[in-house]
């Protein structure tokens, strides 16, 4: 070995405990993770964002003028934070238009004519101008559908009225066994020759909002108008037809698709200063239904995403790998912005290390997840103790619908994910209800403070 | 020994042994607590109540007749609930009326004249109908309060300005760092000759919302009077101030306390199967600010108590000892209800085992808590598994201003608790924005059950 071998060799050796100090011998992070959350307490502008979001651009569905308005105020606002790069990723969308106010009617010989509270379900056929008037059968399981025979469904409305479980603790769970009436139902009255259907509202609670949401039809059969009602418009309709079984409902919606319109993911980020082709996605849905100003579901998310990259500049942290917020275009229809980031990532040669999706309502954070495995989960058990003083678990989960596609081409990609308390989110989901009115400035900061914390300690020491 | 000694000694024996098995091997009681919290997940009862007591009975403080109209709906409630006994519990409350709408306005010779959301702290006394002007000096904390002489302060009007911390996790912690400046400003600012209070309100938000609440005067100075302005306007006067040192600040309230008045706590009870003589207290106070519906703080908490009993009469559950639901009047003024309670409880010897106050909102619950020695602290640990599936926390802490009093009579009483989430509570506490709307079914009535849940295996296994 030559002299300058050893000193090559020394060198190598140092920057490897270099490395192997900084992945073992964390020092205490505890007193930056406070500065990330007071920070986070004491700031209102990502809650002014949120305000200018939801006042502004609500009904932000893909393809609407609302949601070019809400591209554009959110790469504006990136803009002026002072990140590296802010740009505009085009993608292609669905379009669709509710068209006139929906109406919806139970018309029965015993009680009269009631008006209810109904919307069209998302991409639902309209009836047209004359609207539609059936018998109704009403279906309160997957296996009472099951069960029914062409015959007692044809030419009839099917009505789904499943309820959302009570008695489970997340809701999430409850909305998983029963959105399948809403993505499906149409579609499979439909093959049983229905010609309509009346969807209890996926809302958790009993009220007067109609909940709205995507249904999914099929090639094998003609699509059939679908609307949702209120769960009370549900409960009565449901007694009516205990007691009438021969009445009427009618409904007319003039909802209509048209062609696929240019739209955009919007991204910015801040680039590492020692991995900068190593990417952390942080992200959140723009696009929200048409009927809601989407501040829980998902103008919160996207808020939160630009607010951990504010939280960097503002307490000075310098990430090591490239972090990146993204409003994802195109959630709620067809996930054609998450693909299309997935893809565009891919064909430029990009290397995805990690992302975080937060699409669960910006209420008081419970937990943050990550998807690891065995040795990266007990890493991160590690860093617990930094977090008990936020009251926030750290769990297996995270990932999402619109960071879910980079997994195909990256297939060691770590999911990250914020899992905030959940018992009011299915009161607003998809309804007029879900307003900035519902958001408290200081939960949605704490779940922004946390996403931030969590990425920047994944960023600093790995996992 | 005699034949019978033997048998009798093996009686005790057996006693005895029951009594250990009871206390040492508890038996898996997760279907019954599940069973409790299916009731409470499913019914409407609470809500609807808490929904009529808010909407009805707003404005009830003490002394008003919509304080007597709360005593007379949840007498009412109870009494339809087939408990063992409901009665009125007789006390005397102070009086006070607010008198006519509060009028507050900045005059500034640099920024003209401003008027400002106001309202007369709780129990003050009134400027009279031509009002008070004077200039100000804005203090914000005790420190700098102390630093004052006469000669400062002298003729003016004290603007108390600390604001609430927003970097306190707990917003409780930021409430009893802060609240000094509305129950003792007005009276510290008395002896140094000021001639007004106005107190920046109460909020952890920058809102229009006036908060009251009460200030306590003092025999050795005469009583000044004193308003709470919305934190927004006190941003702002703070901001005019700094400008233009010599503005003026008026306001006008008529407010007047009057004499004692007749007033109840409403009390029901199921009487315990092995020990009717040993009081478990279950309770929230029933009086609410005037200004205020009071759902949160605390219509919540007398619902919540009243549907622990109603949780045991619906799921079966009959205690062995005595358990009380308690609806105390006068919290907010000077807890004579409390007090009366424990004071009777004492004269007619009664056996006070145990109390729990729900007073901290009704948002999703945290923890539920238990004031115990560390073996109790030990024994409680053990039932941490039955609360797991609810996310519910047990830890140390509880009792509370209406069940405090208890302990001077019951040195040995348990003090339970439940802890909520607390981030939304001070936009709310002591406002107008204290609504029915604020408060989740779901979250409350998790309350509820986790209040029923503890509580039911205390009375069942002891502590």
């Amino acid at each position: 070995m030559k002299r300058i071998d050893y000193i090559r060799f020394a060198v190598i050796v140092l920057s490897l405990l270099t490395v192997i100090q900084a992945k073992s011998q964390q020092p205490d992070e505890s007193g930056m993770i406070r500065k990330v959350y007071n920070e986070a307490l004491t700031s209102y502008e990502a809650y002014h964002n949120l305000e200018w979001l939801c006042k502004n651009t609500k009904g932000r569905i893909c393809g609407r003028p609302e949601a070019a308005e809400a591209v554009e105020f959110t790469r504006q606002t990136m803009n002026k934070m002072g990140l590296d790069s802010v740009w505009l990723q085009p993608i292609m969308v669905k379009s669709w238009d509710r068209g006139e106010k929906e109406i919806a009617r139970i018309v029965s010989a015993k009680f009269g004519t009631v008006s209810v509270p109904s919307c069209a379900l998302g991409w639902s056929t309209g009836t047209g101008d004359p609207g539609l008037s059936a018998k109704v059968v009403e279906i309160r399981s997957m296996d009472e559908l099951k069960k029914k025979t062409r015959r007692e469904i044809e030419g009839c409305i099917v009505f789904f009225n499943q309820p959302m479980k009570l008695t489970n603790l997340g809701t999430f769970t409850s909305y998983g066994e029963s959105v399948w009436q809403r993505t499906n139902g149409p579609v499979e009255a439909g093959k049983l020759g229905a010609v309509g259907c009346v969807i209890r509202s996926m809302g958790i609670e009993i009220d007067d909002f109609p909940h709205t949401g995507i249904t999914r039809y099929d090639d094998t059969v003609k699509p059939i108008p679908a609307i949702a009602i209120s769960t009370r418009a549900a409960e009565m309709l449901s007694d009516y037809l205990a007691a009438d079984p021969g009445l009427n409902f009618f409904f007319r919606t003039t909802c209509l698709a048209g062609p696929d319109v240019p739209s955009f993911n919007v991204i910015g980020e801040i680039r590492g200063s020692d991995f900068p082709n190593e990417i952390i996605t942080i992200g959140g849905h723009l696009d929200a239904w048409d009927i809601a100003e989407g501040a829980h579901d998902d103008g919160g998310g996207c808020i939160q995403s630009m607010e951990v990259l504010r939280l960097y500049l503002a307490t000075g942290i310098r990430p090591r790998h490239t972090v990146r917020a993204v409003m994802f275009m195109d959630e709620e229809v067809a996930q054609r912005g998450g693909q299309q980031y997935a893809k565009e990532a891919s064909d430029k040669g990009e290397k995805h290390i990690a992302a975080l999706e937060s699409d669960r309502g910006v209420f008081q954070p419970r937990a943050l997840a990550v998807t690891g495995n065995p040795s990266q989960m007990k890493k991160l058990a590690e860093w617990q103790p930094l977090f008990d003083p936020y009251d926030v678990k750290l769990i297996s989960g995270g990932g999402g619908a619109d960071v879910g596609p980079l997994k195909s081409f990256y297939p060691e990609i770590l999911f990250m994910g914020i899992i905030p308390e959940d018992q009011r989110y299915f009161k607003l989901h998809h309804a007029a209800s879900d307003t900035f009115e519902q958001v408290d400035r200081r939960e949605m900061q704490l779940g922004a403070a946390g996403m931030a914390s969590l990425v920047y300690l994944y960023d600093k020491y790995g996992l």
